[in-house]
């Protein structure tokens, strides 16, 4: 089937995208590099959101450097960035496969090339399973997992199952919740049910144990720790019943967790002991550009548990530049960057560097600088009366740093990848 | 110059959109009314956001009569929507031309057949002035204004029209603003002065006088209207002096103001007495979908001032459809719908409406039915245990109204419109 995303490897740019130079002629997302652009120049119009190529690069190395470590694999969340070409990158840097959200987004997944999908969601729709069904014959090298958690959902794909005869059968995680929490199921007695009626009919089969720990994060390693250790307790036992009763068919049993705040903990436990062959998957997603707000809290307790130096995991690779346009009350400048440009639902944006109107290197901004509150188009930046003298002014360029990636990367239709001195070396796109 | 807004009157959809059918062939925009889909038939994978076409008729007719029944024109605010369609819709019920934020805006709406553009907000780059300035080169019949609130914006627009000898003038109205406030001048001599430096310029010329009142709206008559007169009063001392002194350089004098929560208020206003013909531009945006939240909490006091019955004004417009995926705690429903889909800045979605697997008729549901909170891609749906009898179950689809349409809007791509029954009758698509 001829398909939009058959084009997402070099789609064409034009300056109805938000970030792209106004007077151009529309340009390939390959010529990009070849354009000599600089964003400090004044060369592409702002707001904008901008990725530092170096970063990037370390923070995918690193992690799967990380991963290979612990004995485990990545399957690293999509839903993050939705960009071909950021999948691209982690999955040549060795990720076993994709994660996402949704059957759409693992349709981009797999047009970026993924040949291993995991749907760490409940799939439940026709349209869903239906989906599925159609990427699987078209590609016959493409497996899909997705999780069950409840007889009402696994009755749902059993019906559409009966219906279809001859579709393949839907290889499906048992998920584990918790108490307060989310999606799956709350207690052994109800995973073990599960996984019998998977066994039991011909729809499903059971292939893996998932969970998530991102919601029981709090950044304290001790609490972090022992709610790990309850949870993964918790996967272990419902793994082991399922082993002692037949009750996987796979060859190859799929342990998997990972958020992006205490990853480091639950990794630890995604290799357990079975006497079959496990394979452990990592669902981080945040980790590609990391931040400057709730990502980078958490990391630096996981750094502790993990002996880094400051800068020697995750590194922000992100920021969104934006032009001071309007200073009429003392302590107060408006900036041209709103709801519509990067993410306000975790934190707000924390000011991150200045560059005066013809400047093409950036300094540093007082600490009292803080964004207070954004509208959708315009942002408050407010600092304290001693910096007074280091005020903003109209025309000013401004650098923010982001909490929460996946908030800020759905504002965007592409972004340039920028060396540290932001020249512009790339280019990648989203697909939300 | 080639461009892909000229596609955009009859774009390709496919399954790489989130809510276009799974399984079927790319698609024209033009052939979705004639596919017979149904969103409650199960004809489109959801979460799905649809416009429904009679909502949205209404509201664009009783918005166009209230304006000209106040003897002003609506200048609607582009940035709600980003569609061109949508656009069109406006257009061609007699608006007299579109508001924007930004020049990437001005853009898209100069592409969907605007020829008249608003821009309010400070304009302040090289890159946006020079966008303006090719968009007015390209098309002969397009006038743009912009808000100019500052010497320091003003030096910054003159020293690039120096060193652009061939550019023609810039169309500027003065931003009066408000203490405590955003953008827009503070005082009636910050207001004077600035208009003079335009008109002793050669860079641009001083069409108007604009202000927004919104910040200030609370929902209660008596202080909104106190507030909305005393900033009206001084938009009309600014524009009396610049008619006493020769300041305006235009046939017709713009005066323009409105949000979407107190209109009504400042629309009375935009038509001050000057001696010189005066346009007065209502700049609403939000009218268009209205939604189940923050407008429709503004709109009740409107309405009383209005005289006007329930539904007899503006009417939601959108409904957001979602899947129960996980119903695993008592008194908690995960439903497939996040911040991803819908907006959370103003208030949590309301749910509206129910139909269970397989209904093709939606029903109501219990008023304790809540949204508590959204993750990236997961709603969290409660209820008082009263209703525990009537708890959704996995499968079901529930419908949910929106609080602020902007933040919804850019969530998507594409939006189906349905008839009430939720036949599928037309597609728009947004480009933020």
């Amino acid at each position: 089937m001829t398909n939009l995303l058959d084009t997402l490897t070099d789609p064409l740019l034009d300056n109805s995208f938000k970030g792209f130079p106004r007077t151009l002629a529309p340009m390939r997302r390959s010529e990009v590099a070849k354009a000599g652009w600089n964003v400090l120049a004044g060369d592409l119009p702002l707001p904008l959101a901008v990725l530092k190529r170096e970063a990037i690069e370390h923070n995918v190395a690193w992690m799967q450097t990380q991963v290979r470590g612990w004995g485990i694999d990545l399957a690293p969340h999509g839903k993050t960035t939705m960009s071909p070409q950021l999948f691209r990158r982690q999955l040549d840097a060795g990720a076993w496969g994709m994660t996402v959200a949704t059957v759409t987004q693992l349709a981009v997944a797999v047009a970026a090339g993924a040949r291993r999908g995991l749907i760490a969601n409940q799939v439940v729709s026709d349209q869903d399973l239906a989906g599925i069904q159609q990427m699987l014959h078209e590609h016959g090298d493409l497996h899909v997992v997705f999780l069950v958690d409840s007889l009402a959902q696994l009755d749902l794909i059993e019906a559409w199952s009966a219906r279809h005869p001859d579709s393949l059968p839907f290889e499906v995680m048992i998920e584990i919740g918790v108490d307060n929490g989310r999606t799956g199921v709350r207690t052994h007695e109800q995973a073990i049910a599960l996984a019998k009626r998977v066994r039991a009919g011909k729809a499903a089969k059971l292939v893996g144990i998932e969970t998530y720990e991102g919601q029981g994060a709090t950044g304290e390693s001790g609490p972090d720790t022992d709610y790990t250790n309850i949870l993964m307790d918790r996967v272990d036992a419902v793994a082991r019943h399922c082993v002692a009763n037949g009750l996987f068919e796979t060859d190859e049993v799929l342990v998997s967790a990972g958020g992006s705040a205490i990853y480091d903990l639950v990794a630890l436990r995604l290799k357990p002991t079975l006497g079959v062959p496990v394979r452990g998957l990592l669902r981080s997603g945040c980790y590609l550009t990391h931040d400057n707000g709730t990502y980078q809290r958490f990391q630096k307790p996981l750094d502790a548990r993990l002996g880094c130096a400051p800068g020697e995991s995750l590194r922000p690779a992100m920021e969104i530049w934006a032009t001071v346009q309007s200073c009429n009350e003392s302590n107060l400048a408006i900036v041209a960057m709103g709801k519509r440009d990067i993410s306000f639902d975790l934190s707000m944006p924390t000011p991150l560097a200045r560059a005066a109107r013809g400047a093409t290197v950036p300094t540093g901004v007082p600490a009292s600088w803080e964004i207070t509150a954004l509208n959708d188009q315009h942002g408050y930046l407010r600092w304290s009366d001693a910096d007074a003298a280091l005020a903003p002014v109209v025309g000013e360029r401004i650098a923010f740093g982001i909490s929460h990636p996946c908030t800020t990367f759905d504002k965007w239709h592409w972004m340039p990848v920028v060396e540290n001195d932001y020249r512009v070396s790339d280019a990648v796109l989203m697909h939300f």
